[in-house]
């Protein structure tokens, strides 16, 4: 968890820029004799990549990943997977605007200032959003370790539960409609409500923020460690690390804060001869340490940045300028951020259970 | 940031438990030649201690500091520098109960299941809220780094801001009244509804979650590293890791995804030849990295537990319990975490300037 | 195995100065419900404390170990293990001059270089050999980790091997020797040679070099991992990191430069239904992985540059001058580094250990 | 330093196996700002690259490095540079007999031991010495850091010291010579003595080991900290991690054991407002800090166990066997260890140097 570098025992490294030849990561701890082959991974990619609808980016990405290492007559050998994808929609354009200013919301000024004026200012460079397929890639691998190492499998899935001020009915929630609409919304009727909110502010060049939740079913008891190796504490971590998110909660999250110790504590009962709880506040996590109930985790993407109206920044050279971005850009990043949620959970899982296998056993 | 260790160039490790003979931690990496004396060590436990006021917990524990190591004539030295904390509050009672039960909304059946049913139940052992004690002792020496290091200081400071449902009024903000209540309000006015409220719970015998947000002022821009080592990702994981905290947010946080792009972003202007941002929506962190506005973190605690109505949980040996929880508890222990939030953005902060001049100089 | 700490799965870090108050380490990964109680600690450090002979050092130094947290009831409960020395033999004394002098052979002018004139100078300060006591008690823990998991246990036996240019016979190595004689010679006849040789020595206020010689039977195959966390790397930067030492091999190490493929490569041959090797150049360790084998690896130790004789030195002020030490130390400084090196063994073997079971089950 | 990743603020993470599509690493905490072309890092694989006389490997590889991330418009951005090598000479042959067996003096076991009968056999897979290109690749990188933050840059360069028994004349030492000779021997005489020595190995099928000593100029002093950061703890496991390496040693190394205090210890004068050392037993490391003299390292390498001589081992199914190697291999490997040894030796340094500029400035 530094540079960029996630995890301990499972862990994984990304690099590439938005408009550089190419992307990857190279995934490292992977236990050997794992059946994974490209199309798996391609699967949860083409889940990300963009231009599936109107409502998210038309940049043109097939998002190809290549196996490059780790690999052996199909199964993981327990040495470092490296995947590639190559970047292909470069088109060819006049960056010198976008080379001399600093845009309002982006991280410009600062990969300027951090890095002593030298930045790859196209489409973002290493701040770009593009980066996500890597992860989603990385996590593909995890879900993979999961499943074979869990009996039954650990069950990862996203949803949008909020676009805008508009929250889904929680009552509603219904799996199977994720894959219904192209929001990743739980609730059918919420869906159509946001298609035709997207729509305006799509039209309009505006931008919207979202909330996404993310639940893993048959999580084992005993995951996380005290104290800074807390399970919650690298979900929030992983969550944050996510391009313009800003905000991470588990279970009840901020509501917790409202409730009252009689409210918020999950009873307990025996059930079939396990500890079986009553409710899920806790979000699957207590003292850092998985319940084996759901592990809940929610993240707030903020709006992005590029806008059609006019927006008030500064140049590299201390000018004040009027910034405009024009160009193919998602009127809500939360929906693209679905998959990445999903991605991020199962790689802090996977790192967790090798850890946690280490320790005891 | 795995097991008891948190930080890279500046890390602490901490240990020990609620009923042992002591507790502690060891600060490593800090800079040679920065003046710390025990007192100013003191001066930051002695705002987390216990027993303050009647909405603390009447444990007594002077939580007296000592240095070990890591000193020399009064300076850092830049070894180790090993803290201890003696337990002197450790009243022999019956541990039978809680030995055998597991107490809904705390971590005890996840510590019996991870590690075996081996665990030192006396206080809740490892889990112990009295853990922070340490993270303030290391975070008042990351301040002494930071004032050392920063031209004119890095100030951080922490208020609540919300208790239960009950808000304070932002507009009323005043840092000076922090020091004027027993809930480090920034309002006073809410201080006083806050008074009323919390007796009516510490009289019922019930708890109440809370909000805390902790401030830095004068961060240098250009802290924090794409991409897993982004300053926000470090400060949720250093947030969440905190005891019965469920939910981070940086700046607009979660009220991010209410917002359009046109209100998110935070415009720029130049004002005496720098730059300078008209708002601060982002909480001081563009990319990851900080922008040298305030950096702004707040996080949600959830009440205790231990209240004195029966809660339904379990035994160690499958039986259902009725679980009653006597003795002294903070009615809301978002409190006490104040000093706790401030301390780890002070090492949050500590930890990435010192990276940050590793790599960039 | 940055600044202090050493270690991944299992982890240790250490803190204290020679005439500081107390010295000692936090042990950190610990699998729970181990059985161990100080005396077991006290066991090893007794055999590394000096003043046995008058071969080492007469300073008086009981070390007394105190076990502070992370165990209950008597065993391991997963979290933080806290050892604690105090240091009792610091007589009061004029250090005026060794404040200011940088003696040949010792760390006075890095530490001062690099800590940019702040050092504890008493004692050598955190560069004092003492420091290795708080390794031989992390290695005690480790020691109990490789029993509790490995069926039938794994042995780990230091031996001098080398005093000066006097070696031992190796056809006459007997393991039972190493504890009848004050050098851990485990050819009777050579320790007789030694301690005249040694002797000498002593009387004409020189010292000596030596080699030691670790070796841990019964070592799963497989511990180990390519590339940079292969067995032999950790091993070299563990004995590297041990007080005085210059080199370190593995198997046949050094001498390796001189066979050929023939007389290097250890046969193979199936015996009762497992792999068995017709020798052991390798040390144990093939791609950086345990073969089964013994592991053995060698570290040589420097001279201690504590002699009675004037050496050319210079002065924190930039003088030169003729520094005499005088006092209490070891004209062979190897002999003491025998437990420590076997403690260094015992700890990266257990954390490869639980790195194993972690990626590989 | 663990699993495929090495280095703490200057690190590398190398992939790829022998016969696999292609190998690479990707070397993360560069400075920004730093002019690099693939020219620069295809300058050091050329020096490593197979082929370039009839004492290395005859397999044809260009090794030619492609920059894929981490520039922009010729300059380090401070993001992960991912740097990758092509494997081509991937000839079809039957590898039906080393599938099956296992080498003596090969990690063919011990992989198959260890990820439990799943390994890439094809060319040694990923224990293949094919991997230290990539190491030379980062290292390239490395020594770019070096010379841009060192006034005067740092110097390193290798020399094979020593070939079977047959040691290279100290007095005769001219670095200018390593460049004149197929195996970096820094003594003419010397190597026409290899020459006809390696011939004779060659021709006979077998092989040699060998030493290589590499040095480090102008490396500032403060270099390196206490204690499980020392320079010379990580250069151990920096050299030890080589392929095929077996011993490491600083300065006098092992000699140091047979020296006494007087001749060990590195005399000092003041020159020039200097602290000058008289001798350099210490190989530029006091108490794991650089002195500011020469790093001196070495490092043995055991010969190559691909022999044509049939030689005892064993089947993955349990039977005995007589194992032939055939084909083009290294009669003496220490010679392309060589430019290995170098590049480590700067990756070491580079990531000194930001360690400490991060603690100290």
């Amino acid at each position: 968890m530094s540079h960029n570098t996630f995890g301990h025992l499972f862990r994984f490294t990304t690099w590439g820029e938005s408009h550089g030849p190419a992307l990857g990561c190279v995934v490292d701890g992977t236990p050997p004799g794992i059946s994974i082959d490209a199309a798996e991974i391609q699967h949860w990619l083409d889940r990300r990549k963009p231009g599936q609808s109107r409502f998210v980016t038309q940049r043109r990405e097939p998002d190809t990943v290549e196996i490059l290492s780790g690999m052996f007559q199909g199964k993981t050998t327990g040495t470092p997977i490296s995947l590639m994808i190559r970047n292909e929609d470069q088109r060819s354009k006049d960056y010198g605007r976008i080379a001399d200013q600093f845009r309002p919301g982006h991280a410009d000024y600062t990969y300027w200032a951090k890095y002593q004026g030298i930045r790859d200012y196209r489409g973002g460079g290493r701040s770009s959003a593009r980066e996500t397929a890597a992860r989603v890639a990385a996590g593909a691998v995890a879900r993979k370790v999961l499943n074979h190492l869990v009996p039954g499998g650990i069950e990862i899935k996203g949803a949008l539960v909020q676009m805008g001020h508009l929250k889904i009915d929680r009552h509603a929630w219904d799996w199977a409609e994720v894959e219904n609409n192209p929001f990743w919304s739980p609730d059918a009727a919420t869906a159509v409500v946001w298609e035709e909110f997207l729509d305006g502010i799509r039209k309009s060049g505006s931008s919207t923020g979202a909330v996404i939740e993310v639940v893993a079913r048959n999580v084992p008891v005993g995951l996380g460690a005290p104290l800074y190796g807390k399970l919650d504490a690298d979900l929030a971590a992983a969550m944050m690390s996510i391009n313009a998110v800003k905000g991470v909660e588990i279970g009840a999250g901020f509501d917790s804060a409202t409730l009252t110790g009689e409210d918020n504590a999950d009873e307990m009962r025996m059930k079939d001869g396990k500890v079986s709880f009553l409710s899920n506040k806790a979000g699957g996590i207590l003292g850092g340490i998985s319940t084996g109930q759901d592990v809940v985790v929610r993240f707030a993407v903020k709006p992005t940045s590029s806008i059609n109206t006019p927006r008030k920044g500064v140049t590299t050279t201390g000018e004040d300028v009027d910034v405009v971005t024009t160009g193919r850009h998602d009127p809500c990043v939360g929906i693209r951020a679905v998959p990445v949620g999903e991605a991020m959970m199962a790689i802090v899982l996977a790192d967790h259970l090798l850890r946690h296998r280490g320790q005891i056993g």
